[in-house]
């Protein structure tokens, strides 16, 4: 038994080396002339901020399990890197294949970090449970699919570019909770699955960096900048207030709870997404930041209650409740928003394509989280086939299973 | 008794919740023209610098208290998120008063958290003692003082307003430490006020940050940023390095302490605050820097055997010494180096006009600390009434008074 | 015996007061004009981010050791601090003999800022060996040593200056080499040097900060900044997929080796340093980035099997195959990138100027690389001298050699 998992654990680094060799020569002959393609817009500090967000910020937010600190940051790290230069290739392919015009250099990594956050909200589904060759097969599955996902949007439903890159959140939650679901449960017993103190405060660390750098998520990408950071902002900070109020309303004896504050602080963030550059008024943003959170904290009781259990589902870092619900809350609040502005516009007369736009509104939203669901769900099948030799479930949550300890003390 | 405090905390979320309700309330009626508030100048990188600040840096600088990490980050987190809505709003009727000109969008949002950097020092002058409710009263009371400060000094001193900002430090120091006079004193025995070579190594991690962008602190509301930059970061310098050495020279055996290097570091910045963007020549800047860390030094061990004992004074994160004494030093030397600068003009001549000047700006500095300490202990003595059923002392600075524990192994 | 320490370290503090008086001095007599010295490019973000990787990334990266996490940190704060303002004043002092035109401001912090970086580097072959005042003479030496060897590059070579700044880390890693060969070995049972879970992922936390910031420092002095972030991404991206293939190609079991990927993930920004601004087609950044990543990875096995032990040499935090290696590497690739590109130019037929050209190359390269280990053979030897009261190796490694703990529980 050992023995078969040491073979395959062999296997690991040939996987990489292929798919890093596949890009290479992709990039050998996909970039023919510099001059094209170092005409970067000037968004460097915000690329960077991005950069950030994905690499530290969600790497340290990943960190709450007490024995799977090394593995969170680790695994992280090598999906982003190697994600975004698929991400890049596959964005090339798609201009050679005319589907859209040709945006390069930074704007086109940029478009490749953003993709990225998909795979890394997939990931916080099945944290401690799926191996490296697992991780890496479901980060390209996805990053195709988002990509498919989109170009659908585009291509049938006429959705603006910047609105479908903001279904990122909603792929990622809805997909990686369709491959978590396939995986088996851990035994009751399991207590590596919790956290320390001390992990919750590396996590917070994560949270506070996400918190501070999401405008610049959700500006990069924007038509108008500036709205989108400053709706931004607002609805991260009554969330963030939300979050506080809501975790002492919901526990014993009004203690604030670590978990709460993590998830639902970002909560605004996911919500207001869609609708940042657009808002004109700051209250809207702020009461979408509220919802937001609220739609988290009790998202968190309600799901973690009723919705987990009879599916036999196991969410490590509650990916549902924290990007999931707040991404159809931010969807469905765009529509709302889009139909009243065009219907204050038009004074209710034109109620026809008032219909067409909810229709089409609607129409992405749905085609995105059932194309995030059944897909996740397939892939969630292929990989625990015996192909992928899924790690055992007394293995689950260990970094022991996947990293060195050359050091004796080995608790977190 | 455990049910009194029990029914209290559950007090603490309504609190939170009528705020924001206000805080929305306001909000929908104040912003009416979306056109004029989206008109922010350019500089985003340089905010989200000191957002960095505010939240990470302070957050983890204040994380010294070995059993304090989750409320040092936490309600460091929600105090600022509160309390910079507050502040726009209040900056906001002040607009609509008439008070002050309309500087909207971003520049307001950039004030917003400067001058939360009051309640940030001050908070850490009563850290672990207050609970949650008397943190946000504590925040509402002083934002609302600080920006009256403000006001006299612009209206009745004609103080410019760039230099009217810098007083933050000055301000929050004394008001905190005039509230945290108020607080009981933990008994003698109580250890939970230590620090460990990990929360250390924490803390550390939040002073390189807060060092790392004062520079962009110091520059964000002056008018030549760029003097500003070159000045900071040679006044941050230097009293870094004399913080290694006085710390060596003070300490038995001339060891280095952190809580030393902590405090002193940050005491250049502070110091320079006032004169940064006058300053023309870098060896000015760079003595300010060495006198800074020196006050700060020699003020941590006199104030702590001469001063602190006999006012039964306890400063939890030794913000007099780390934000109060260099505030002072600063706010003479802008007094001396605007008289110099003045008195060179004229040649001494006009001898009139510089008392003038003196009269001025010392009135302005007496003011602020006068208003802080009056205020302060007043804000001190309400918030230790029943009504605000205070932490009782052997409870002090331990986070499961505040904070749900899931897991069983608590020590940081 | 420790009374004679005792008597040494109180002399530290004298010693960086001397220093400090010094630049003091230098700086009241060297700045005279204002209106010159503040007229610094617009590059503030970028030069934050060389700041930030300095400071805060190369000083968690450094903490890997489980009882020197103060040290690694705060003498690295210290050294950088003090070697920016010697490094500002020197760059001035060359101005004034004219052997370089006048550039004032914030560039000349960047390049401060920039040459630090050889020191920090060294520091890593020395860490936990060399004690401050040992630490400082070395940072002096070595900044007044880079600069000659730069200003003979530049005057009899004519190297290109932003070419010339890239020896940084050839220069700091060998110099940092020759001087460790002269520190005795620590005894082989000593379990000090080891690094705790705890300290990898402090140490991962640097790491990930220096990576995120890295391309800001390949291109912050080069011409075409552009080219040189996107360049650094790619080549950045493709040496950490590498360094996952590797580590787990080369460990026992296929499992992960934290310190692997600490080294392997910054062994493409090292490699692509070099010619990051001049490359023209992103795969052969990539092709350079992995091949950085292979030069690590089995360098580590080689240097530590075959080379170390020999030279009775201990490089503790392992700059040979992090930074040495990659640097070679890069040197080389940058000469052959520039005969190639300079060959297809003119057809291959003007030989002669090619062979100038190579020679011209490979001269700055061998005279920087015995520049540095001769000299720093030299420093290493004057730094063991008895003058210096060198640690006795059983105090290797020990944050309580320099830094007082007031509380009782020291492990990490």
């Amino acid at each position: 038994m050992p023995s078969r998992y040491l073979s395959f654990r062999c296997s690991v680094p040939w996987l990489i080396l292929l798919l890093q060799a596949l890009i290479l020569t992709r990039a050998f002959f996909s970039f023919p002339d510099a001059g094209n393609i170092y005409q970067p817009p000037d968004f460097y500090p915000e690329f960077q901020d991005v950069n950030h967000i994905v690499l530290f910020g969600f790497g340290f937010f990943l960190m709450v399990l007490r024995r799977y600190g090394f593995s969170s940051t680790g695994f992280n790290f090598l999906l982003i890197v190697l994600g975004v230069q698929c991400s890049v290739l596959m964005e090339d392919l798609l201009v050679f294949l005319r589907v859209q015009q040709n945006k390069v250099g930074m704007e086109s990594l940029a478009k490749a970090v953003v993709s990225m956050t998909a795979v890394v909200i997939s990931t916080g589904a099945v944290l401690g449970k799926a191996n490296p060759v697992q991780l890496i097969v479901m980060t390209l599955v996805e990053l195709i699919l988002f990509c498919v996902s989109r170009c659908i949007n585009r291509a049938f439903l006429e959705v603006p570019d910047s609105l479908s890159w903001m279904h990122v959140h909603l792929f990622g939650a809805y997909f990686g909770l369709a491959v978590a679901s396939r995986f088996p449960e851990p035994p009751p017993g399991l207590d590596k699955n919790r956290s320390t103190p001390k992990s919750e405060l590396f996590s917070m660390l994560g949270s506070v960096f996400v918190w501070v750098f999401w405008p610049s998520f959700n500006s990069i990408l924007a038509e108008s900048r500036r709205e989108a950071v400053l709706n931004s902002y607002f609805a991260l900070a009554v969330s963030a207030v939300s979050a506080f109020v809501l975790s002492a309303l919901t526990s014993r004896g009004g203690k604030f709870r670590m978990t709460h504050i993590h998830s639902a602080v970002l909560a605004g963030g996911v919500t207001i997404s869609y609708t940042a550059p657009s808002i004109q008024h700051p209250w809207i943003a702020m009461i979408l930041g509220l919802l937001g959170s609220v739609i988290t904290i009790l998202g968190s009781h309600c799901v973690q209650r009723c919705f987990n259990p009879p599916l036999k589902l196991q969410d490590t870092s509650g990916v549902h409740f924290t990007f999931g619900l707040p991404a159809v809350l931010g969807a469905v609040a765009a529509v709302v928003l889009s139909v009243v502005d065009q219907g204050t516009d038009t004074q209710w007369n034109n109620l026809s394509s008032l219909g067409y736009l909810i229709f089409v509104d609607l129409g992405a939203f749905c085609q995105t989280i059932s194309t995030a669901l059944v897909t996740g769900l397939i892939t969630g099948l292929i990989l625990n086939t015996k192909l992928f030799k899924t790690v055992p479930v007394s293995k689950y949550f260990d970094d022991q299973f996947y990293w060195e300890f050359p050091h004796l003390s080995v608790g977190f």
